[in-house]
């Protein structure tokens, strides 16, 4: 059993990790943090944990929680993260970073697109980015492990496979992407009310959203070429679900089949991402850890669709991933198959 | 023409109330507030009024309002709005007040139920509350109108036929009532986040909702006899609307056709009250000024539905045709039929 | 390992039972069966199975089915599950009934409310009524478990301490009860479209829906006496979930504290039951297998809210608790925690 | 007073049509009809008109509609309209057509994107396509005016100011559209049931959508050039509402401020085009008859985007345009401002 820490609990995704957690074989919470006052409980904090776990969540230093866990995943907003992850480290734990701070290898990138200086910078360019369907030799012998972004994780294995195998043009690319709401987390901002999501379809962040030099760095990295996207983002009147919808030019003749047999190919052994034949919905994938995929080509052009959940596959599911990778665990334990 | 204000112009009881407004013949809307810094363009705080009305929200005070406008909406909160309209009618504009302030007779009842006391309480009992299906006389003189509550609208229009021909248990009534989002307003809180609606169903208040005394007064006045009602309020993941289903005891044997007949006969003549024998849905009545309603009686007991646009019949829409009754024009004057 | 089948597998409550079986450490699924023509795959019926169930959904006999599995899912609609269940026991397989045909002891009483004659009357008064919290002694031994309605669990499970107590008055209770859309089934008809439900909150089969008998039936058994309750069901907006607001009238002076004591101390020792201090969502309890529930007592009446999800505690999930007793697992096995 | 009478009155489009010809001063609606046997009251049909039309939908032959209208708005299926509209125009109705059958200009291009031939191809290349916008000149002189699409109308209102001035690729266009679920039509079919829809979004028609034509073929003729996009459709859970994000590559160059102005100048006076400088919504627009749309410019890539409401500016709304500018009435009559 590893004991494990959660920093950072009252999110949309430290619940969804929560859950995962208290169904994994291997795994005793036994620290779950937060920086509200008072010490609530969990039950306060989420109510759907009711009678499932009695652990309060505290105001606990590093060290507090290093004393009780020697694994740590810090859900907190960026900056945050790298205000406490040198010190768990310091003390010894591993730890999957969720947030966006250890993401990037160039801590220039960071802070032209995150707006703050990098006060961690040194450990960029030897932390694993955790997105097991690409990198997953790298990801055992890691201390930290940067978890991708959801927008990053639908757009980049939808792409990679065309992409490592030099079959588009790398710098001709539009992922128009759709997610649901609680991708904009749980602190109280008019846009995210009810009244003024629901019923509603919009744009958002046209031109500089921040997962897009995201998704640039690692399909550059992934398919050793300079990669470059527009990257559209929207926002669905739904919960939980993303779906990418990208195009991309052949650099040579490419049947719908070619396009299904190279993603099949490029994924065969990995056991969250389907390569389906007919159209994906959000829905199919929601509250699963899969990746749905699928390819069209018309008029020339390569049409790819892409979908996953964006709290699991997108955030939790692939942290659990990531934990499952590190630990010597199948890496498919506790993630319901 | 009437110049009218709108004053506190950023929520959403407001924008609606704008659109009406802006469809009305005898309404020129020359001045909209707002306590946001800048005066920001009505477009900046609600994108769906781009280049339909060019006013800014303005930080106004009483005195500036009156200055262009003979008739004020106040759409603040409680409390704000008792600081405001005794300048405003001594400035002789004449109010219809969309806040709760001046709903309750009593003003020990208002402290009670409010938290606060009450700065005019002297002008309670001479208020005339705006539910133009009962106090339709007195609404014409009034300087001042204190509009309904939704919930207190939506009950008390399906009970009223029934109290006030004596044919029911005035003490033995439960209502089971159900609202959609946008009547716990526009301010940014965890509960009202998309996160946090979507998807799920719950009571709120039980036992201690303020719409509670609201419909046992004004159903006691109406009905002359001592009226006391349990409310039960429930949250539904949708935009707007709010259906009653309400529970109560014959006092003499009542059938089915009785009880619809009561009903046609109580509103025979008003045009935004719709008796029908099916079962209606807020659907039905979303984006209009019509309330529907249906009975049945099974095991004994009278079941009645109400359902209305918490928005607008019960809100913006009554708050117009008040406006309209004030004013002596038609009571559907602008008012989509 | 049980070889399992799943008899009638293209609905809601069907897809969700495959997923809980695809978890569960002692079953493999053997057959799944459909009226629809040409044995078309579980993935083009259900496209969220892509990939993690190969079976295809094949017109079978009982005979067929019996011949592969020892243990019958029906999710039949009522009728067609009498047609059948009768064979599966000849065949010696045993089984959980999802359908209402085996929920009712008289079979007067089913041709009532059901409209159709029972083909196997003799077989109900043994029957044993799956609602693991209140017969649990029942269900090891039994070959033919009638899974409960969903409604009707949720109304039984916050009742029944009050009952069993005799803390209540019997004959004066209501229940208002609502539902998410899933529970509607997954047949085209006009009435569940999306452009007719979605915003859109109304009661349908007021005083005459067919769970209030079988709410009346369990919970007279239950307590020792004759209950009678008014259901008014009600259909909201979102996938899943149900939440019963109920009204009932107290024997005898009864504090918030005692009930909610009466309901602790009734529930002790069960796991998927959680009485809560705060009011429940249906979204605390929606994907998983609890059932959380909370009393209120004002003006003198007591109010207890349930809520579960209907798919699952309300259908599939305690289905599986029953198939986990009839077969001496835990009875959590196979269900998130 | 035109006498009007609505042909197929059953469907959403229908519905939002009678609600807009009830509040226009100039119309009298004096038929109704439907396929549905025994004559339903509109009331049944649609449960939000009761007590605000009195008609029946009956099934008359086109001879009996024509006896009471001079007027006529087909809302029928493809197909089966243009088995009527001979019929209404011999009997010297004028028409407002919203199906597709009198889009096309070559009977060609319906036959094969419809799938049948076309029985009144003579008429396909003197029909007027009512884009009031585009095609204002035409309309007032017409007999039949065909309606235009939703998604086309979306698309065709965002890229007509870049094409006419020759100032994108014509052939490098990649249009990304999603739609609220009313689009699909309110027949009771599997997909469009709201347990399939809800909390779920998912392409669908990629590269073999009926609406690619028709942009194409209005593009390519209002700006006299030969266009061609790639138009991939998606489905949103909401009710109503199109946006399309759309992509184009200058053919100078060209900064945001170029974009928006050239849109300005291009609906200068147009009274339902509102180009706004933020991101616009589909609630922005949602029931009413605007379309709002902005532009942007980044890696070198023009992207606009534009969103207008499905079942009015899309559908009756821009019937009721066309019929104004037909009948010489102010084109904003009877439309909300």
């Amino acid at each position: 059993m590893v004991k494990v820490a959660i920093v950072g609990a009252s999110g949309y995704t430290a619940l969804e990790l929560i859950k995962l957690l208290l169904n994994h074989p291997e795994v005793e919470i036994t620290a779950l943090t937060t920086r509200q006052e008072g010490s609530p409980s969990i039950e306060a904090v989420h109510p759907s944990l009711a009678g499932r776990l009695s652990l309060p969540c505290e105001n606990l230093t590093p060290a507090q929680v290093a004393a009780r866990a020697s694994f740590v995943f810090t859900a907190l907003p960026h900056v945050a993260a790298m205000g406490v992850v040198p010190d768990f480290l310091a003390h010894r734990c591993r730890l999957v970073d969720l947030s966006a701070d250890y993401r990037f290898r160039d801590a220039a990138v960071y802070e032209k697109w995150y707006g703050h200086p990098h006060t961690d910078a040194g450990r960029l360019p030897k932390t694993v980015y955790g997105l097991p369907e690409l990198f997953a030799e790298k990801i055992p012998s890691a201390d930290l492990i940067a978890n991708p972004g959801c927008y990053t994780s639908t757009s980049i294995l939808g792409l990679a496979p065309f992409l490592c195998h030099k079959l588009i043009e790398p710098k001709d690319i539009i992922i128009d992407a759709k997610s649901g709401i609680t991708g904009a987390g749980r602190m109280p901002k008019l846009h995210i009310l009810y009244g003024e999501c629901n019923e509603s379809f919009s744009a958002y962040s046209v031109g500089n959203h921040r997962h897009e030099p995201e998704i640039d760095q690692v399909l550059s990295q992934a398919s050793g070429q300079a990669v470059e996207t527009i990257f559209t983002p929207h926002m669905v009147p739904m919960d939980r679900g993303i779906l990418c919808t990208m195009y991309a030019r052949p650099l040579r003749s490419l049947s719908q089949t070619d396009a299904l047999e190279t993603m099949r190919g490029f994924y065969h052994g990995k056991p969250f991402v389907r390569v389906v034949d007919h159209l994906p919905s959000t829905k199919d994938v929601a509250h699963t850890n899969y990746c749905h995929m699928t390819a069209r080509v018309t008029h020339g052009r390569l049409i790819v669709i892409s979908t996953l959940d964006n709290l699991l596959k997108g955030a939790s599911g692939v942290a659990v991933q990531n934990f499952n990778l590190m630990n010597g665990f199948p890496e498919t334990m506790g993630l319901p198959r």
